[in-house]
This record gives structure tokens, C-alpha cells and sequence, in this order.
């Protein structure tokens, strides 16, 4: 018996200007939609460019309240195409607090909540430690008509801590809106070596968890950063079942549940796990 | 400045005469000593035939003490060559508590400890938990003459918390014994996508970790088993730097340990993790 459920991840360049950025990814998921797809998910912080490349407090504007205008939006979209979507947006708490978050919807239009990326990068080119305050709400799964949703964002991905945590909780699949480039310096043997690499991570969280995962990146050049794309999804042993290039693309999947099941009774590995042995990756001595 | 050591893995067929595989093992430990392996890996349980396959009260006669004759003659042949020595073994530490267990010898000859396999698999072809009580010290790094060396042990390879916790502790590469293959009903399409996920999850130890990880799996035919070989070395963003096919080999590899520091400052993974909401790894609710 299968599960299937088509999921759509949308590959988008964005511009400086945030209403139509936001337009286009609607515009997609409708795209989306009417393709079938049962689960849209955006590349992360969709209506805006990757505005972190430069310390600048009026980028702080751009931000949205989690019981705002573009939830509410999101909402009537949800339930107008009958699809779930998964959107990463920046997030206003209040004056002076910013998360860099993702809100999910049912496919009934209603909220089932928001997760707050837990791990926030510093390099050159990401300075997100100046934005965004670290995720603190912890690791979520949200019941979705199709199927149980984990979201996680981007730096997330290299560390294996947060897929498992989000596992855990019966995630079908772990949704990655991601935005991830190299710098004027990096070369392609470099962008290559970055590129597997993160692939690689991806791949180990579904291997690991038994799980299906989808990495959205976003496309283009903008300012320092060119954006790879390469959006994929990845079966439970690490299989990769669909795949975009450097172009703007909706990508589609479809992704068997039921193979859940199969993949955790050949290779049982969550029956293994020796909890009472992993205090050290809590901190405690 | 680069700080390069010279690791070899031992990829062997093993046959049921546990003298001859010991010699042999030794053997190859001296001609990877001759050409300036300065730390040498043995492949899991290089002393017999993967006896697991089965249930057979008779198998626990293979066990040996950690006090015993091979550890001492370990410690002599490291000593006499100068090279660091990591050795799979079946221990026996009173009668009913086995263990599958690793040995870690110092260039010098003195016996650093050991390590006990803390995740024991259970499936068709691979009845370990008939034989092993899983690993009761937890996990380990050993300082050596030429770097710290953390060990795990096939089952583990699955486990991104063991390779955490052990990363965590220092160790520059971390060391897999493994024994891994196909059963009969598993064909060529089948073996590459279990490669594909074994390599996959080596590699995304050394890229969340930033360290060097070495897989050492057997070769031939065993029973219903046919071990794959492809034992294989990573460097810490998950570039493989040497690899071998299915046949018997020393492979040998260069590692940096100077790329560790390196490759954590280019990708700071270990700065950003979250320990204080990880809990529910641990089994916590």
C-alpha cells in the first residue's frame, strides 16, 4: 500500500522589491497546486532578498509579525487551493527580537504554527547572528492533512542534533527552505566541495532518521552571493528522487510514506539508539 | 604547517582458522609499519570469520580477555614498529558478558584502552545481540603519539550521536571497524544503495564533526555474506582521499590533522550547536 504525497519546492530568484517577490511565490504555489502538489514549501526568507550580507538596521523593516498580514494570506491560500504550505519568513516578535521563521498551514487554511530556526550562522557574506535571536520554541512537527511536517531552516542542516530531535517527534518528512551560495572568491572546485558536502548532510538526516527530506535553496546572484539552487529531495535511505539545477524551477516529488515503515524494519537504527548515553550532547559533564 | 600522519586500514578475507587470521593480521600491520603507516587499523573482529551469522553457544570459545595474550602481543608489535595500533576483537570479560570490543595501543607499545561497541545491531545474517551486551564505558578518544584517535565500531557508523560525542572529546579521526555486505537475496542494485548510504553517513560524520573518519570493512564471501570492502577515508568536509575495491588491501591515506582546524574555522559548526535544547536526545521528555 503507498502513501504518496506530492510535494512542490520552489527554486525562486527574488529582487529588491518584497511585494513582488511575495506575488511571485504565490503566483507558484498556485502553479503548484494546480500540478497536484499536496505540499509547497519556499525557499527561506522568500520575499526578500538575502538581505544578511551587510549589517543595515533598516533591513529590520522588512520584517513580519506571525499574526500579521502575510500569515493571514497564506491562510486564505492554504485554504482556497486545498494544499499545505510551509513558508519562511522574517520574523518581528517585538521591538528588538527577530527570528529567522517558518509558519505552516494546513491544507484547510488553518495555522498550525511556527518553528524558529534554532541554529544561526556568523560567516562572511551571513551575518544572521546580527538579525535573527536564536530559535526558542525548540523542534516542532506539525500534523498536516498529507502527512507529518518537521521544518527546519537552512544552518540547521549541519547538525544532525536537529534532524533526529525533529525525527523523533514523527516527522515524515524535513522540510530545509534554505539559503546557500559561495562568495566572488570560491571557485567551482569549491562550490563543488560545498555543494556535496551539503548534500551529503541532507542525505545522513534521511539515511539516519529512516525519513524523507527536501532542501530548497534559492537561484541568482545577489550582491557577493550567487545561489546555487539545486533543490532536492531525498528518499529514506538517502536516495535522491528529484533535483533542480541553477534555474528558477518548481520542483515536484513524490514521496511514498509508507516506504517510512519499510526503510525503519530493514535498517532499524531508531531501535538502537542508547539514549541514556548521549547526556554529553546536552552539555552536561 | 601541516601535521600529517600516515594511517593504513587493513582490508582482509578471514578464513576459520583464527591463527592463520592473526598472523596474518600482523603480518600486515608490519608491512604497513615498512612503508610509514604511523597509526594501522584492523578491520571488526579480524581474528575469526564474521560468526555471527548464526547462534552457536560454541562461538563464545573465540572470545578473548582484555588482559589477555593478544592485547599484550599487540602492545609488543607496536612498540617494536612504532606505530600506533587500533584492534577489533571479541571480548570476554566473565563468563556471560561479552562484548565486541576495540583496542588502542600507543606507538610505544602501551596499551591505551578499550572500546565497547555501545550500538549492537539484530537482523538477518547479523544476530549481534545474541553475542554482544552492548558497550557499558561509552565513548572514548585516546591520545596517542601521532593524534587522538576516537574509535566506534560498525553498528555505530548509523549513530550521528556517537560520532558527536566522540568528536567532542577531541578526537582528530575517528575510526570504524566495520563488517558489512549483502545477503543473497541482495542484488548489485540493492549493494550500491546500501554503499551509497554507508558512505554517505561516514561522510556527514566528518563534515558535522570537522574531523578525519576512516571505515575499515572486511572482504570474501563468509556463509550467506558478501563483505563489500570499500573501506575508505574521509577527509573532514567529506572528501574521500583514499578508497579501496573488494579485494584484500592495505589502504593507506595522508591525513592533515592540521585541515581540522582549518575546516572549523571555515565552517564553525561546533560554535552554533544548541547543547541546552537537545534534551530530548537523551531520552528526556
Amino acid at each position: 500500500m503507498s502513501k504518496k504525497v506530492k510535494v512542490a519546492l520552489l527554486q525562486l530568484e527574488a529582487t529588491e522589491n518584497k511585494t513582488s517577490n511575495t506575488d511571485k511565490t504565490f503566483q507558484c504555489i498556485r502553479e503548484a497546486a494546480e500540478n497536484g502538489a499536496q505540499i509547497v514549501c519556499t525557499q527561506e526568507l522568500f520575499q526578500t532578498l538575502y538581505f544578511c550580507q551587510n549589517h543595515n538596521e533598516d533591513h529590520f523593516d522588512l520584517a513580519e509579525e506571525s499574526d500579521g498580514d502575510l500569515i493571514k494570506k497564506l491562510g486564505e491560500l492554504a485554504k482556497e487551493l486545498g494544499v499545505v504550505i510551509v513558508s519562511s519568513f522574517f520574523e518581528k516578535k517585538m521591538a528588538g527580537v527577530y527570528f529567522n521563521t517558518a509558519s505552516v498551514h494546513d491544507a484547510d487554511g488553518s495555522f498550525l504554527g511556527i518553528y524558529r530556526k534554532m541554529h544561526i550562522p556568523e560567516d562572511p557574506g551571513f551575518h544572521e547572528k546580527y538579525y535573527f535571536t536564536p530559535g526558542d520554541e525548540g523542534y516542532k512537527v506539525f500534523k498536516t492533512k498529507y502527512g507529518k511536517v518537521g521544518v527546519l531552516i537552512c544552518w540547521d542542516q549541519w547538525f544532525p542534533e536537529s534532524a533526529r530531535l525533529t525525527a523523533l517527534k514523527g516527522a515524515d518528512i524535513l522540510f530545509y527552505p534554505t539559503a546557500i551560495g559561495v562568495l566572488p572568491n570560491e571557485d567551482d572546485t569549491v562550490k563543488r566541495e560545498f555543494m556535496d558536502a551539503w548534500e551529503t548532510m541532507h542525505k545522513s538526516h534521511a539515511i539516519a532518521n529512516g525519513c524523507f527530506v527536501a532542501a530548497i535553496n534559492r537561484v541568482g546572484q545577489e550582491g557577493g552571493i550567487r545561489f546555487w539552487g539545486d533543490s532536492f529531495v531525498s528518499a529514506p535511505f538517502g536516495q535522491v528522487i528529484a533535483q533542480a539545477g541553477d534555474e528558477e524551477t518548481i520542483l515536484y516529488a513524490e514521496c511514498d510514506f509508507n516506504l517510512i515503515e519499510k526503510q525503519r524494519r530493514t535498517w532499524p537504527f531508531l531501535r538502537d539508539r542508547r539514549p541514556e548515553t548521549y547526556k554529553a550532547l546536552t552539555g552536561e559533564k
